[in-house]
């Protein structure tokens, strides 16, 4: 037996043992609500997206309350059809199938929620009246949003029993509207990566076949509601964070514009960043989103959270987005000049184009946003730090930092004068790429600018578990601080989507991309990798969305104008993705 | 003959030389105006308030035209009364006999304003219509806001020749809107300074008490405006700019949010900062103001700047300011806890509280914002490069800095994370504050929170030239980002504002200062210091202002209730201070 004199092996130990135990809590939490859902995977079967339905484990109530969409499920508690306990019944059954398909969950507070829910029964009993517009509705939170005396731990061993003194105002502000909260959802160590994993809850996948990433950091979250175990979760995005999970679960997401909802105070950028993070709903359903940005407006948020903007809710600007008035010009960026989409995405975005078209709206090709200089700004800003404060949370606990996220060197910290040099960088890009917006009223048959720009999701969809993706067509619409939202329009097609057998580099940057990350490129169908990596038949099933990209401050017009889109594709108001 | 050998005699001889040549070319530039203003100021005569009017230098049209209310003016050009020529004809006479009185210009436009003039008196003519809600209205403009082809100094020697490409943005939407720009005007080096001074264009002074600072660092935009040289003046503010020269020169002032009006980006701050510089207007009436804010917002900025916020003109927020629905009630705060204003300024907030009460408002006493808090946190961001900017700039022309202003040790720089700690800390004071301001619903008639606050436009009055001032009063505003003004309401008055006899600090903090910085105490009134600069005779006439502070983007309310108090003070909506 060899005894141990240096004190690190057992650290490495403890840091282990924190996160099994964790994890084992949680696990168990989840098996307490007594669903046997032991055999439900079937080794092979890789998509799991419907076997909630499938699996026999949900009563047709339980199937029906969770394929309602959230305005309608309100209206049946409101009417006392369902009660809110009947309904988080329903959904938390369905998070307990979810858990054990793809991973979504880290915080279980499915007890405090049927408190909850009870207690807004009770009142609703006794008053006649929904104590506000979310009266009983379940939300699921990402795990960076703070609940008093509930953990956040982001994924973070050292942060494992730090209980939260104060809910964040965000979930006051749901709270109040009548939400029942019962999860918090899992995310990357970090926040900063595209794969939803950490050495506390593990890995997370898209239900649409588990052996691609769920992406990230609101990973946990998409996958929670793809598989219809949340009708409405929020999450949050500094460069993608909401959309790249939306997009690889296929479902709809909103990345508002700084100040115009609430924020969070969680994330480990916390203290001001020139580009900031935010917080926005996540959904199968429109409605959903229209729900959550329209619900929390009408409360005059800037009353009581300074973050907030005094801007109200707007209708005529969602009208403006349905083109009830007038037809509507949509500008559309096929690529960013750096890595072409691959061939899933841009068939899905024709098929778009042409749906529009079809619909009676305009189309028109608009320069490409450089995609080189959004990343570079990007990270100059988002590793402003050198990645220090990550450093030290890492080192607190002794556990290893996620292969997925590659720290900055902590010599690569700005000076403050540096810092400024990059807000007027910035304030150069936002300034240009407004005018290159404005300027297309030369081309438009309203001469007004295009209404919103449709653009890829990313370079790629749901890429296998561990492999980078290139996350420059999220982080456009961060750098700008514009409204930016992913709506899910199709499905890989192995017999539609070979991979061009020529690869032409669309810049220089692409070449040396090709050179030095070669799995990125694979993913985006460019080149012959010879692991297989690039093959259609790998995304089986993957869906693919697009993004849609209206100015500052237009989360009404984009919400309309996803309606828009939803229409020319033929889907009715109640569709469910 | 000693002949030099270092080059450095030479350059310091070099920006000396530089200096007086730019000085030269402006006052030249003002006497071949061809007023003859030889022997105005006659020895011993400190108010010159109104020189201009005495001077029998302006034609009894040229009065009657600078002394009629901005939106007076332009309907009296709409409808051809008066040419923009014969308009700016007369403020150009007035602003030759103002810089005579108390230099308070930078840059003088008067023949490209002339020739905007008469393209605009020939447009009208052509088409009997405006060019916009400001045609034909003159516009002074501080010096930091860039115009094209004009020189952009901001007091620095290394700056002088170089012309600007391009004009900002709201020198773009003031021009659009019809305006005519015929003069920048001074500011102190550095422009982080409460005294109007440097070494091109000397120092300015208020016209009330020359012997008086104009203040900073829109210094002389207060001074020409106070004496009738514009109508209508731009300055700008990140801790008191527009407030500070407001105050001691005895106009309105307003100090808008960030985002909500356009900025300027001139600054030595440009690049985004923690607290940010607004550009805002300077009057002599509350016309301007409103005509200012209300005319912008109608152009919908948002539009075009990308710093502006999608937040339109509210009417129904300024007659919430009116209090045509209800009686307001005003939050009143004598003092922050740290300095005690002087007596003048305790005495005429009294006189404002006695007239609201009188006219059916409610008053209460709210408890002191923390000007230590205020002050510390201001000056580390403000301060977080260390001035190493300043430094830089300062070096290239060799000119030395101005003493009026301290610049901090470049060791203090901060890295950014010290930096992001101090938006950690932003955000926690200013949800404290608003935090504060809510909590007064419990106090108030109506059951909401007060309408504004009430404090003081700082410790003192205008003090003696190159004396220190006290900053923290106007500063408060800026760390929380809430809409501020400044309002005339009385003078100086040595029968009635006697020093007390006894010092008694306010605070610990109040009580070091006191010992290594007795001149603005002795100025704040409090002590019996030996130079004679307490002594309230030294501020014959020196007028006094009180600031009114309302939330975040609530500019049109805060202008409202302007109009309440100037009511209350039985002032005529046409009253020009």
């Amino acid at each position: 037996m060899v005894i141990e004199l240096s004190p690190k092996p057992q650290e490495t130990m403890a840091w282990e043992v924190k996160a099994r135990l964790k994890r084992e809590d949680r696990d168990n939490a989840v098996q307490a609500w007594g669903l046997n859902t032991a055999g439900l995977v079937q080794a092979g079967r890789t998509n799991v997206k419907y076997l909630p339905l499938e699996s026999e484990l949900l009563t047709d109530e339980q199937i029906n309350i969770t394929e309602t969409i959230p305005s309608l499920i309100l209206r049946n508690i409101a009417k006392r059809t369902w009660t809110a306990e009947q309904v988080l019944r329903a959904f938390i059954a369905r998070t307990v199938i979810a858990h054990e398909l793809v991973n979504p969950l880290a915080e279980v507070l499915f007890e405090s929620g049927l408190t909850r829910a009870r207690e807004l029964d009770e009142i609703l009993r006794a008053t006649g009246r929904v104590v506000g517009p979310l009266h009983g509705l379940p939300i699921s939170l990402k795990d960076v949003l703070h609940m008093t005396g509930v953990e956040s731990t982001l994924g973070y061993v050292a942060w494992i029993g730090q209980l939260q003194p104060k809910n964040d105002s965000l979930v006051d502000f749901l709270s109040e509207a009548g939400a029942v909260f019962y999860c918090k959802t899992n995310v990357p160590q970090t926040l900063m990566s595209g794969e939803c994993v950490n050495f506390i809850f593990g890995r997370t996948s898209t239900p649409w076949n588990t052996s691609l990433s769920a992406g990230g950091s609101s990973g946990g979250e998409g996958a929670l509601v793809s598989l219809g175990g949340s009708p409405l979760g929020v999450g949050t995005d500094i460069a993608g964070s909401i959309r790249t999970p939306a997009n690889f679960n296929g479902i709809y997401g909103l990345c508002p514009t700084t100040g115009r909802l609430p924020l969070h105070r969680a994330d480990r950028t916390a203290g001001d960043s020139l580009i900031k993070g935010v917080a926005g709903p996540m959904s199968r359903t429109l409605d959903g989103l229209e729900l959550y940005t329209k619900t929390i407006l009408s409360m005059e948020p800037w009353m009581k959270d300074h973050q907030i903007l005094r801007i109200p809710w707007s209708d005529s600007l969602y009208h403006e987005g349905l083109g009830s008035k007038h037809k509507l010009c949509f500008g559309f960026m096929a690529h960013d000049n750096v890595v072409l989409p691959n061939p899933p995405i841009l068939r899905c975005m024709q098929d778009v184009r042409h749906a529009l078209v079809k619909a009676g709206h305009q189309v028109i090709d608009i320069r490409p946003f450089d995609g080189v200089e959004f990343l570079k700004l990007a990270l100059r800003i988002l590793h402003a730090t050198g990645g220090n404060e990550v450093r030290e949370i890492i080192a607190s606990s002794g556990e290893p930092l996620i292969k997925e996220f590659a720290l900055p060197s902590s010599d690569k910290a700005l000076t403050v004068s540096e810092y400024k040099e990059c807000s007027k960088e910035l304030d150069i890009i936002r300034q240009k790429y407004l005018d290159l917006v404005l300027d297309t009223a030369r081309l438009t048959k309203s001469g007004k600018p295009i209404d919103a720009i449709i653009l890829p999701s990313g370079g790629t969809v749901a890429p296998p578990h561990g492999t980078m993706e290139y996350l420059t067509y999220e982080a456009i619409s961060n750098v700008l601080d514009w409204t930016c939202a992913t709506i899910p329009v199709g499905f890989v097609n192995p017999r539609l989507d070979r991979k061009p057998t020529q690869f032409t580099p669309l810049s220089d940057y692409d070449l040396r991309n090709f050179e030095t990350c070669e799995n990125s490129y694979a993913l985006s169908g460019h080149i012959n990798a010879n692991d297989g990596l690039d093959s259609p038949e790998r995304y089986q099933d993957a869906p693919v969305c697009l993004q849609l990209m209206g100015l500052r401050h237009s989360e009404e017009k984009v919400l309309g104008l996803l309606r828009t889109i939803d229409r020319a594709l033929g889907r009715t108001d109640d569709y469910k993705a």
